[in-house]
């Protein structure tokens, strides 16, 4: 059973104002369901339209009201509410790891890619700007496939955060150093930018260490940049290719 | 000055069976556009909202008849038609070349950002299977940033290309070999896989090297796959750092 108001809540979660006045996030799919309730996150709500839940406690809900509610294209048989967590970030275990910063990332399907990427490539923290694209966005969770409940992301003033951390601070600009040949420490930050106008002055007066993934031509033609998740992923990549 | 059927000719472009049928694409924006008129594709039609176009031959439209065939969520100020190119792949030019191959990628997302990196890193070829999504579909153009006007996508039966191409075929697999340990050569063919299935079994017994992408985790947690766009990109930089 559920209510009018309860498929009203589950649908408003797709906008960031109703996560924060509720504090609630959906996650959609048997599997992430599955890994949701496993996991150290707080769950409110499973709904189901099975007849036999393989998920304990799940509300049996009719495929219509699934529908109703759902922020998928095609909904699943589950979804769930969950608490978005609020926990401090613990600066000195940030400090004995290798962290992602983003720097007013806006599209969801990006940020969904690289958190799903980092959580690949062993990055337990991400810290984001406030004015980087909420990860508890239903788009950004399904992209992750899972990453959201293993990565912590923190939403944070960027500038005065990355000075308390006292790291090595890396990121990516035209004029930076070919990253296939620099010295890359294993614990440090690696800041990632907006897609349009790359990392913000403040934050690029912090960086200690310009790279720079050097395109290749031989024609002389070429794009003028990458898409900001296929260049976070093959900065981590080098990163831990030396490792 | 703009007919009816104009329109609904630049508006029936976002189905591949229409551009098929009429042998065009569809190019937004005027950085994109001006590309489009510089590279050497045929162009049919360009159309533009500005009074003084910085196109030559450009049709001025209003912006209610640039928002009705537009395929962009904010029209742009250009818009143009251009011939999808039937040119066959020279056989012998790719087997001097590091080329891409698409085994039956399906997200246009994808293969948008695909063809981006893959100009960047220098790759002018990319052979797809027959069922990968279409490189002319608007949304993979826009996403490609302009690098669809620099490298060549050529749709063909895949297992039939590869075998005449005769060149090492790389391809990455769960079991396959760390990636950062193995020889690369520098001409070949990397072939990437459908996003939940992987390369297909017809193509996989044709991959000549197995690679693979290790994981990075202390504590046992992490995503099970890369998306597959930031694994291409991962396999592609690593290729290119050797040389």
């Amino acid at each position: 059973m559920i209510t009018k108001a309860e498929i009203t809540l589950v649908k408003s979660l797709g906008e960031k104002k109703a996560r924060t006045a509720n504090g609630l996030f959906v996650v959609e799919g048997r599997k992430m369901v599955e890994e949701l309730v496993a996991s150290d996150f707080l769950v409110e709500t499973v709904y189901t339209t099975r007849e036999q839940s393989e998920v304990v406690g799940a509300i049996k809900i009719s495929p219509k009201e699934m529908e109703r509610m759902s922020h998928l294209k095609t909904p699943s048989d589950y979804l769930a509410l969950a608490r978005i967590p609020n926990a401090k970030p613990d600066v000195k275990k940030m400090r004995n790891s290798l962290i992602l910063a983003l720097d007013n990332v806006q599209d969801p399907g990006n940020v969904g890619t690289i958190i799903r990427m980092a959580d690949w490539f062993g990055i337990r923290t991400i810290v984001c700007s406030e004015d980087t694209a909420d990860c508890f966005n239903p788009k950004v969770i399904q992209a992750t496939m899972g990453a959201i409940l293993r990565v912590r992301i923190h939403y944070l003033p960027l500038t005065q955060t990355l000075e308390e951390l006292e790291m090595p601070i890396y990121g990516t600009f035209l004029e930076g150093n070919n990253i296939y040949k620099e010295n890359l420490s294993e614990h440090g930050v690696i800041v990632m930018g907006n897609e349009g106008r790359g990392i913000s002055s403040e934050v690029a007066s912090l960086v200690s260490h310009k790279l720079f993934i050097p395109p290749f031509s031989e024609d002389g033609m070429g794009s003028e940049s990458l898409n900001v998740a296929v260049a976070t992923a093959i900065v981590c990549s080098e990163f831990r290719r030396r490792m």
